[in-house]
């Protein structure tokens, strides 16, 4: 089967954060595929993998950068699929740059932003994005919600039993 | 035929933001429903709204909301559909609050996040995110694109004549 | 005895910061109960429980959360009791998002925010707003800011005596 | 009557803020008294106000300042009442130094912070603590929540009629 | 005479701050060319301009751009010439989001960032970078140099016969 | 001899940073005296030590705090004496807070703030205020410059030589 | 009479908030200098001006200047003399990069810094700095601060007796 | 040979940070010369050094500074040669404060300013702007991003192959 979603990052220093994006697809046993794409430092590999991904038959790009975080940007201008941004924790300003990097976009180029280091959300979000168009999806993301749903309560009902 | 977006926000002094969401699916033929669903001053209406917002056959939230902004995060919490946050500016924090309260979903829950007062490209995003499962919508995307393209080339052209 | 205080948390991860609430109302000798609420993860729970609150004999919600800090807020819209929040420190923001989302309420649903991490004052200004209905509560107050006072004074003298 | 609560701020030119909470308070029924009290310029007046405050009768003090903003913890370090504090908004850090300044106060000594300029918020959350002792403010505060809920619903009926 | 300097900005929209480049360079007879490129709308035009400039004879890029501001770092990325960045300031987040956006470029890839809004420096920095190869635009820049100091002197000689 | 400094922190946790002014004065042979002084769980002793450390014969204030930093502003309000602000680095905000809330002083009521935790440069700045008074401590502090140079020419001087 | 006091800012533009300073010192009867030295535009005359203060007979500096501050810290480079910073407003950052700029000194070369923009404290600091030499100006310091009380007080008053 | 490039940094602490540019201009085949120069400790070293660097055959100067950093911006206002400011990370501000110092400068005098910590890119850039005279550092800097983009080239075919 062909991936749906697509996972690039800047860095492989990224990866330990990205990875959790693919574990959470995984679980929702969407197939995705995962590399390394570099605005800054392979401009022609992520121009390339912009303009193609759509053909390629990938319906969401999730993109994972740092600091002056433009892939996630810069991807979304060359293609026209939903991208999903993550921006990475850095050591300095704690992602606050990475994050202002890739919300902040113009008018005409959004960029589905998420958490500072919340991956596995911008897997879910991609989860929910697919849900649109095959209801199996939908229909495990519900399932998700209530297994998110009953962790809580176990715990509730644990803390409330032995106390703090 | 059934709106596919539907478009809420926190206050009807968010209205001037959130029209650009609706002028914008407007202009790609997407039908959509716009209303005020006040998180904290109709936490019911909130809670029907995104429960019942699959059944009715929407698609996508836009949800808009200033300060601390609990609205896009909560109908999240409440729905399957993909949802996407637009942050209000607001007159003492410029936006941050909003941005943060929007953005900073815990593990689980995420909101497509989009630049302060940016609602248009929320309503570009819920297009994109709609071409996954309406071909024809991602058509009218890539043509949006182009006249982005074409509109900045002749505005190069103008000033590389006329000089600044 | 009927608990009078009603301390909540996001999830179980914030239980180190909010049992300092609860310790301090053990030792102003005020009853109160300890549980988990997710805004996000199980916003059913939470609305059952806010709802229920006021009938259930609680006279305050001390209620803690990180991030996109929506529990307090939330709780606030759906009780006339007053709400206490804590914004819990968060690894990459260390609180000024949790802050920020819970401070800034809009007109009509205030939540009484406390420092970042700090339950204990949570618990403090409880019992303060308990004092307005019960004076040996506020008695305890007093004595409890006398105490205060003759540690500051003790460690004073001992600086004084032995120097730095 | 004797008034309840004692609204204090640091300077007159915080007069058009503060005195939303003095109406809100009116709205209530809830009596008030209003004057100027400054940490910096009048301390000696300050000291004896927070000491004499408990003993004329008072029950909640609303404190608002601004910029490096005192006056809210310094009468919370001398009285054993809720103290409620208001960060001003200020011209170079549009309130965010007189947050910090109010809400991030040392262990034992809380001042229940609402939102930057937010007095309303101020003297709303006054009438739910009075609402501890007194059931008919708690009744009122009910009815004030069902009011803001109608207000919405009234206007999202006719963004829903008229569209935007 | 062929343009030393590429002035290009991403929108239209930033030439009243852009053209102090160009006056400034003008001031010093240098030849520039001025143009739009933007980096999220006409992302093929970008690619296109940042790879060309080298061979058609340019020494120096001076790019602005605000908000999520790609266009300095995706032309550094793809030219081996120096790449001056002019954050722009924006409506919401006052040119925060464009500074870091532009400044905190990852290891490999540096762009020289200049103050807020100050594309003169920009210009100025231009020439001192074009004063390594071309004596006399050096010299001008001494003069330059003194023509400020000159001018601080003289107003500070009227002040202090004046007074304020 | 009397002490002409007056060394005060708001809790003894603060004593590793402020002991750094009194190491200082100690050097340049300045008496002082060092003890604590909280703003709000002392606040009568604070007034007391305010009120009347002129005619004790002090001739400057050294006051460290961290977060809702009120102790310098205070005791600035209660004396004619110049008072110095140390801004205490905190745990969530790292001396944003404690920074904003000794700086940020209403007209009327200044402090000499320095940087977060130098306390070092408050004896510093003692001894050069002492200095308009005191000629032989004048002399010092320019001793103390022409060692600070010596320094690091010799840091300097090895790193020329031996490089990195 | 010599002038005790020296008052310097890197532009004209900063003369509005400087003068304020000047203002208050001549109420003081306190003689002072005002003149434009810039650290940036006459790196020369900022030396001179440093490094003759002292034998001039000026006793205290007070030095304005906005953004990439540097005027303060390098005159407290250059003098035994204390330095009294003020950082001036600026439009994008309003003032906090002249505030970092100013306060953030490293160890040995403090800069006694006061609010953004209020030069008037910086004039009330000197004064209260030289009234460690002069009981006179101490005298008056005290004036001062009892004229600060009694005019809040008679705005109490009014307050009181009209209403808001 | 004699140096092109001048590294200097306020303290032998930021050695760890600063020896990157060094390093990265060895690489490059360019002759540079390092050491320490105090814009605070030791001002007319550091004037000396501004103002003779030129005249000793220097092109360019690196200056990396924390906190209060003023070392780049100074050298820039002494020298017509380009300056490449570096901020330091600090301990309290994570460099946010040497970031606006540096960067933040007022028109006239430039400080070419490259991300916290990031000396290397400082290296790099110098590079660059040497490449503007000369054609074989030019030609090395293409070879740079060439094996830049040959390193993410293979680290994405071997996340490609093996998986995460």
């Amino acid at each position: 089967m062909k991936p749906l979603v697509g996972i690039i990052m800047g860095s492989d220093s990224d990866l330990p954060v990205l990875r959790e994006a693919a574990k959470v697809l995984g679980d929702f046993g969407i197939e995705y595929e995962i590399t390394i794409v570099s605005a800054h430092r392979t401009p022609d590999r992520m121009f390339k993998y912009a303009e193609e991904c759509e053909e390629r038959g990938l319906e969401i790009i999730i993109a994972g950068a740092g600091g002056a975080a433009h892939l996630p940007g810069m991807v979304a201008s060359l293609t026209p699929l939903p991208v999903i941004g993550v921006p990475i924790r850095t050591s300095s300003l704690q992602g606050v740059d990475s994050l202002l990097s890739i919300v902040q976009m113009p008018e005409g180029v959004p960029v589905a932003t998420v958490a500072i280091n919340n991956a596995k959300n911008a897997g879910i979000l991609a989860a929910e994005i697919l849900g649109v168009a095959y209801p199996e999806i939908r229909k495990k993301i519900k399932q998700y919600k209530e297994k998110l749903k009953k962790e809580v309560e176990k715990k509730a009902e644990n803390l409330e039993k032995i106390g703090y």
